[in-house]
């Protein structure tokens, strides 16, 4: 099982653990360290004795010359390698506001740890192509964005004392997530898909997981506020990330039945309906906020209706196409990006239906044990937004027009059956 | 009204009516005319005193000269214009099997008279890019396709004697179909289109109309079989036209309950599921034909099954891609094209879903006056379908696996309003 | 030519000039009284007698009531009618900042006249779904968002002493855009419509047209940057709107040669190369903008450093899934808006390359006389940018990485041409 | 290394070898028996020393009972395991034409061979989902189409006896198919890519590989045909497949230069254009055939006329879909499978040029040895046709219209380099 050594004058020996084999993370190693013109030899290696046991390897990995072993070993670090002899992590202050050492490292979107004074430290707040900071009165670490940086923020650098634990393929079956694989098809059983959804989103809450929407104005368009209003209803959303069009146009559904102008219940444009998301945002600006216009009774259905009533929090970001905005779009798109966030926090589960804009957004801020459920009818959207090595993402290449109609009805049987056998 | 006589020393009267001035025949007419540095003069105009009352106008026609007048009057006579003066038809026999006359006649997609022997004759079996062969001792003019042409067939050259008439924009509400625009979006209120569409469905048999469906595997292996079998099931179709790959998924389905070996109770890839769809063909193969696996209770649900036991006409046209094919499955593609016209003839309704190839061939069969729903999740391949000038065309971007569950619930419910309504 | 009064008892003279029918725009109007249930009885119209003359025509256009007869007039202003007697505009004090009064009136994209103290004034700034702000002492009309309204400011309302004029279908070819049609396709001759685009870029910059690209950051990912950059130093664009990818891909383009750390001259992911984005960033915050970053040499080619070497202005708004953002970047989304707006004032031509968010926004702020390319590979995103009643749009469903260097290709041998005819 | 027997009563050893790691073959294996519920223990190991040696692996599977582990062995046996004990491989004849027994093997795509009368011989005509006949009196193995067993051909049935041979990602470089990866995205430096695909295209023809191309209408539409036809001239093209369309709009290019009607010079519908397509195939029926149209000199350009005169076999299928359809055009469609096969074989690469129906036929007919290039602007035709498991595959999401001119541009320059370093 060795390779006989060649020219190899630097060493190093790694370990890793987790379920090596199914999850690919072995493969993907060894794999890293050929490409590099590296070798390795296996020291040690126990395959897990049941499904739920983690197999170890130690290996011994070698490379050319410092400079190379070095390279190869950032690379195999971010696939969950560690060096058997832990070192303690290295940081640099922060020269300026906003400017980062040279050898800053940047993180992945999987759970991180850190080697802090004689102990690993999760990064709290993990997000991918973002940098950690520590603290060492606290003797805590964070994730930060590069523009959140201070003068002085310590930086970790290199790769050193840092820990990576890649997703991995859940060996118990957990509903439709069981399945998932980076390709998006719209040629997939859609009723049966959707069911497993449902039962995954029902189950979800069940623990008591935090489940997040992402949410883009196509949803109004298709007809598909009140299966979206329906589920806030029933409890199964945390928080509402948005813009300000999935509002104007709620606000618009609830107050004249139209979605840019386009009458929802008769699918034609209405006489003088291009006045109306012009109107809703008026309405609004009279009253003063989207809350005022819930507690005046001004809307009395709707998407944002159902959070405000339900008290969950939602948060519209602007963007450059906005009308208006509404007076809770937050138009400075880095305090938006905070207050996305705080939503985010501890979420167990989103679901990003039909905008590609606000869940590229959110994919980078959320990390990858979060299970991911992202419908949109352009393929090449599902793709992208799957695209992030997660193992708990299912892509649907669908009509969030009629897909949502159908989870949540799903989601409403489940409920029914629920309370049935309470009695 | 008049244009100054510059040098146009080629005249003829034409004359056009319907609902001239709504479908926008008239302004396309006089447009043509400029755009091609012609002239025109309005002599007479009478616009219509009711909605439903038609439109006529008499115009002089100018060119430079014979040939450019000649030029000008062939392409408007397309757009529904014709001489005052009627002529007869020209024909020429065809020089030899498949060849046609130099200045053969080709036919848009719009109903057609040839004059022919005094009357004007509407010309039978309607399609576009086709010939028109007329028949002196029957008196009739037929649409024939270039290579069903035979050695002395009389085939219409020139553009004398021929009226077209343009489809006119519906001026009463027919439905969905009142606001098809050439525009395919899958922004639109989705369950409000399907209750439309399926309102027009009823209606279209409520008067004995015939409605055909084209549909891909598509069907299948999004799990809306059933869906499409209890549409045949109730009545609302009256002929299939599809290919192999729908017909073997569909027996696979009916089989082991999987679609190209995927479960379509469970979504995922069953253990051997790879060898179904060749198992299926198999089974087939044994018993010797779809109808035999019918009557022998091989098969006892699905698509097929249910033409099969409803006694309505299905037609698989064979492919290059084709697994097997199965024996129903017409491998000669000319002969399949005969077939699949034979159950077009007289449709008054086309659904289209998700097939491309299919839906293609079908619009190339098809006059503008039949009604078409076209549900594909590519915005293309709708866009390509609905450009055909037609006005009774609807285009929905949507996924068919969501989109047929709620057709089909949509068309159950009306059904029961009727028998409710009976009682 | 007059339909027979029947319980029609409010009537107006209305009038319209213009390309009346190859526009369609007599066409539309007639369409839409009759839909409305009204009539119309035309009293005088006279054809222009040559291509480059106005039709002109006089209506009495009759409702059952004053406010049936309102209904119809609103809605037939808006496509071009106007009144025969003229009559002062309307207009109202906002009751507070942001707040509309009750019959505001809505903008078309279509240039638009109001007749303030005895003249007809044309609207400056004009934009879509806007609301018109007229200034007494001035004796000016301005299209303002809803947003910047101040309490006080007069606004238009009704529909009287308003005029619009819709776009006409240029009677003489002006290149590409005479074969412009609603439809994108990508089944064109892609070279042979590059070729006429570029001759049309030309065109307009010989007469000193202003040209503004609006560009996301997939012309990098697709290596089409150095095309752009030749295009803006060759002097063919006069202003760049982006947003902060666009900037970041190019910065880490110019100073790494990755773009999201792929090799743009090999293809492949390089090592470490996800740092590359967050790396690139760090060297703009380090010298402090983009424009010290080009003085001081730290970039020497892209995008960005042809805009900053060339003064021609280019802004960023910032959105909510920006990395960092870089300094030059507008965060708040108001004010982006309004620098948008300021780089489009008097813009000819808008050429939109691969991005449907920013490519949204400005189509929102131009008006219908603007000429516009839009090039995506998405037809939904190309169809979704056409559908805006211009006339003088073009669409191309293409690969932007391979269509932009066979325009700058096809842009530069005309530039030699040029030098080559000078000598 | 090993599990601790549970419940296992059935075991069997089995081997495998090749560039095991890095190919994920192991970990497929290993990770398809955990899931099937089973067990494994590893008996030997050795991983290849250099980068070009093979690995090797011998290992105990464990099902609970004979049926369990027969189940196992057979998922494993499909992924490149196989038994240590080899047995000879099983067959029965087919009881009736086209009948295959119960448990016939269905093929994979991968190389396969059969151990018969005492070798391993491998299964010529290797396709995907078919079936394998044994001949003793030859000793070899054929794979067959269903449609084409014959009573009392030796089929092959059950598991044993067989060897599949999964491709391997190639350790060493080859240009462009090192990077494949299943994902199909537009968001690639495009140039670059198109550079590594002519180096590559230029390289299997040095070493007298043959290309296939397959190539839908779009090529002409888009007015690429010329590259197309540049690139036979050149000598880079073995085969052509096609269909109808493909060559009816060849010729009506060459005789009218338009595509459909649409002028390829000028990009708008030329008058008369709509019956160019008709009068195309009539030219053709004239003469009789496509050859003789190039015989006697009515057609001088084009795909078809280069394919011709350089004695390149082409294959045109027919379909639904077709008008005429032209004389060369196999209508039967069985035959024209056969035909194309005939072409594939031994092809060494494949490029698929915007067209779904004729590629997906072509994927189930070559091995995944194949090097496949597949550019299409719709990026689900794309990911559907990369999702067979070869290794060799790339995917450009791209427009045909762009990318072929640059294609035949850079294999010009490589054929100029070639003949300047000559001399």
């Amino acid at each position: 099982m060795v390779g006989k050594p060649r020219n190899f004058s630097a060493i190093q020996e790694v370990e890793v653990e987790g379920h090596l084999i199914d999850s690919m993370i072995l493969s993907r190693i060894w794999d890293k360290i050929m490409d590099l013109g590296g070798d390795f030899e296996v020291l040690e290696f126990r395959v897990g004795r049941k499904k739920t046991d983690y197999s170890y390897a130690k290996m011994l990995v070698k490379g050319e010359d410092e400079n190379h072993l070095k390279l190869i070993l950032e690379e195999i670090f971010r696939l969950g390698a560690i060096p058997c002899k832990v070192e303690e992590v290295k940081y640099k202050p922060a020269p300026a506001d906003k400017i980062l050492p040279e050898d800053f490292y940047s993180t992945t979107n999987h759970p991180t740890y850190v080697y802090f004074k004689g102990r690993w430290v999760e990064v709290e707040g993990l997000m991918m192509d973002k940098v950690v900071v520590v603290d060492p009165e606290k003797g805590k670490a964070y994730c930060k964005a590069i523009g959140e940086i201070k003068k002085g923020d310590l930086i970790v650098v290199g790769e050193k004392g840092i820990k990576v634990k890649p997703p991995e393929r859940p060996r118990e079956s957990i509903g439709i997530f069981k399945f998932m694989s980076s390709e998006a098809s719209s040629e997939k059983p859609a009723s049966t898909i959707i069911k497993q959804i449902a039962q995954d989103i029902y189950e979800v809450k069940k623990v008591g997981g935090k489940i997040v929407v992402v949410a883009g104005p196509a949803v109004i368009h298709t007809g598909a506020a009140e299966s979206l209003a329906s589920m806030i209803r029933m409890g199964f959303v945390d928080g509402l990330l948005s813009g300000n069009a999935l509002a104007v146009h709620d606000v618009e559904a609830a107050l004249y039945g139209t979605s840019l102008g386009v009458s929802l219940k008769e699918g034609i444009t209405l006489l003088k309906g291009y006045r109306n998301h012009i109107a809703a945002i008026n309405e609004i600006y009279k009253v003063g906020s989207l809350k005022k216009a819930v507690e005046t009774g001004l809307i009395k259905k709707g998407i944002i209706y159902e959070c405000i009533k339900n008290n969950i929090p939602f948060v519209l970001a602007g963007s450059i196409r906005d009308d208006g905005p509404l007076p809770e779009v937050i138009t400075d798109t880095i305090e938006a990006q905070k207050r996305y966030r705080e939503i985010l926090k501890d979420a167990s589960m989103v679901l990003m239906f039909s905008t590609a804009l606000h869940s590229i957004a959110v994919g980078n801020m959320i990390p990858s044990t979060v299970r991911v459920v992202c419908v949109d009818i352009n393929p090449a959207t599902v793709t992208k937004l799957l695209d992030r090595g997660s193992m708990q993402a299912v892509g649907v290449v669908s009509d969030i027009g009629t897909f949502l109609p159908i989870l949540a009805e799903e989601l409403k049987n489940l409920k029914k059956l629920e309370e049935f056998q309470k009695v």
